[in-house]
């Protein structure tokens, strides 16, 4: 059994070098072409993008006091081979398509933004993969994805700056999907367990996606930037307010749980990514963000007690409810908004 | 006495609730019309002051090790209510006063400068109030500095990005007054005790602050950006300099506290904002620097030893020395400069 | 001795007090004149330099259990003093030279990029020198910094922006020659030793660099700034890959070792600085990215085993293999490039 496991770990260097070599060989026959022209992405967005999905998914998921090393290393990993596969996949569609290539900015803030599907999903898996298995999803799910957003807007006419706002939906999905196939851990296991100073970190993460959450959803959007950036806002200021209030309302001594609030704050920037360019008014997206946020609280209340142990799901950072439902409620409020 | 207080709690999240609902409303009536100018306030220019104001001062106040969770996530919740009240008194002074509003981001930023002040003013609070407090003092005060900005601009011609930088100065007096107001924590407690990790992660929070006050000194003046960034920069390095300079002198054995720098580090940047955009060479905003350094580790030596035990003043963070006298120090050489 | 001690400690702040005089008295007499002209640096760009010097390098060094004050704080003081002795000499050789200054931004953004010499070396000798040392060091360092940059331009022909990039090159070299005068602190102290929560805190400051190295390396780069980002991005992207890969390998059980990441993943954006702009394709900065981050943990295993103690260097943080040998190569790549 030892040997077995230190076979397979030893494994593990050996497949990411084979994919960064077989990534380098793809970008040879794929990139050597100057492209020259001007990026329609500013630089600072993408940095914008680059530090929220390297610093704050980093930190976002340290409150696991056995996963700071794991959620901040490996979420590095992750993004930097995730983001290379990203702008391949583009490359090789755009060749077989024979449509002109994209500038460079845009395409890698575009892996950048696709990426987020993947680490949302390692959410879900948190303590119960390997770093093999984890290697292969993010490969996978990234194919996966990158087709969902041909097929959505090849057949579904969805523009791609919408499609691409899809990333939370199908990230959270996808890791739903990947932890149901892999058997759930003995609850006598200490790897559930947060202490004060690694919830203090995991604040420290979720403040980062915060703040940058409007870039997020901008970044893409072709004009009305700044309405965008405006509703984005509103709605995380809501989602913020009533992430406290029930907070307060659920816990029986009326103090504020940071568990709460840490998956709550974000729900408004998720649900109001769809429909972000066509709201009219920042009372729409204030609104948009308070049902987001009771969306949030209730279903992590209802899913903890009923549903999880019910469909056997085992979700370690509890991604349904932090990108899941505030997604399905930013779609359904798009359709809405549509008609 | 318990169950008085349990009720009490209880009400927190119904203030917050119905005061959310109050602002929903008021923006329905008072922002119902597109408004679709570019803005003036560039989006990163916005990012910088929406960032130094969630995560600067979030972590700026940890270094009390009890005030971990309630300084990052209380400034969160302080801030988007204060933003979102902010918002709304401008938009009604533009109403009764039939000004055509402003576009959606410079609105923005100006509630994110203006509830600086706030911020501030809890530093002086820290541990002697409750959440209900907080939050009224909060809508109180906002609405206070709308009205004492209107005046300044109104009957002393003071232009807005300039009265803009009253908030310090209005923050730190303000959080005094209101700190006055509330009996004294006994000094048995271990409420104000810090601990060297908690000292760090308020290091952290002071760092960014330290980064990005030319970007906070600058976001809302109209021509000579450049100019301010240039002064404030050059203010906070020599500020820097002396607060370790006087924190070795002051100790006995010779070594730096933390706690003099925390608070002197940022003392040039209160003290330029005021004139930042009239100062003609660097020079100037480096003896201001290096004054409002001194002043800031002297007065912490003499309000902590002589006045505030005499005056029966308690201010858990030290904002009266850290923003109230360098921004008194701004306010004279702004005088000295005009004449 | 301990009264001798005390006495040289109490020189500190003064030795301070004296270089902060002379520096303000320099800045009379040298900038004072107005310059009106636009920056050709945007204000982000600066930005994002300074974060990145004052907060990345801030806590990439905390590692050390026993240094978290140290790094975190006098980095801030070594970068402020450095920052104003860097304006200071380029001012006087402009001077002396009757060249036209250049503008305010342009001068503080290269004074900030400068500086990360310093910033490097003292990572070699932290726990080994006291604070006036350091200071000294600073200021003569910076001398010698701009000295070799002035021969570069004249007599070598190099352009500005890459004679720029010689700063790691530069700090890793003149920081292993200052550590060699020094005395080896005694193995049995525990000053090398860190501690899980340490080493989580300098993950965060190598995160940030990592974010913020395109940046650093295009804020120079007169055009062509979005090739510099690209190329950078993928350089770093494929250094972290094979950091974790050669860590894996590296290591008996197979597991990552935080300390080979630390070093290994900022190799790519070294090695690629000086070429940045030349580089036609991306995969010949992901090869690149790959031969530095291998030199770097190999170079790391070597020193630390065969040559280090032959040679009787000691470098507290690495910085011979972190940023010395990625340097060279880097050197050796531009070279290859341009012939």
């Amino acid at each position: 059994m030892s040997s077995n496991y230190r076979n397979f770990r030893n494994n593990v260097p050996w497949l990411i070098l084979f994919l960064e070599a077989v990534f380098i060989v793809l970008f040879y026959f794929l990139f050597s072409h100057g492209d020259e022209s001007r990026s329609m992405v500013s630089y600072p967005a993408f940095q914008d993008v680059n530090h929220m999905v390297i610093f704050g998914f980093g930190f976002f998921l340290t409150f696991l006091k056995r996963y700071g090393f794991s959620s901040t290393g490996f979420n590095l990993l992750i993004v930097v081979l995730g983001v290379q596969c990203s702008v391949l996949i583009e490359g090789l569609f755009y060749f077989l398509l024979e449509i002109p290539h994209e500038d460079g900015l845009k395409r890698i803030t575009e892996a950048a933004v696709s990426i987020t599907a993947v680490v949302i999903s390692t959410g879900a898996l948190l303590g119960k993969t390997n770093p093999v298995q984890l290697i292969l999803m993010t490969v996978l799910e990234i194919i996966v994805f990158h087709m969902s957003r041909w097929i959505n807007s090849m057949y579904l006419q969805v523009p791609d700056h919408i499609g691409m706002m899809h990333v939370h939906l199908f990230g959270a999905y996808f890791g739903l999907a990947v932890s149901s196939c892999f058997s759930e851990p003995s609850p006598r296991s200490e790897k559930n367990a947060s202490t004060p100073k690694s919830a203090l970190l995991s604040m420290l993460g979720t403040l980062f996606l915060w703040v940058f959450w409007p870039s997020f959803n901008s970044v893409l959007s072709v004009d009305e930037k700044w309405k965008v950036t405006y509703n984005t806002y509103f709605a995380l200021a809501v989602s913020a307010v009533t992430a406290f209030t029930l907070s307060a309302m659920t816990t029986k001594d009326g103090k504020f749980r940071m568990a709460h609030i840490h998956s709550a704050v974000l729900a408004g920037g998720v649900a109001v990514g769809y429909a972000a360019d066509r709201i009219q008014y920042p009372w729409i997206a204030m609104i948009l963000g308070l049902l987001a946020s009771v969306i949030t609280v209730l279903g992590s209340y209802c899913l903890q007690r009923c549903l999880n142990p019910a469909l056997k799901i085992h979700d370690s950072s509890g991604v349904h409810f932090t990108f899941g439902f505030p997604a399905v409620l930013g779609a359904l409020a798009q359709v809405v908004l549509l008609v």
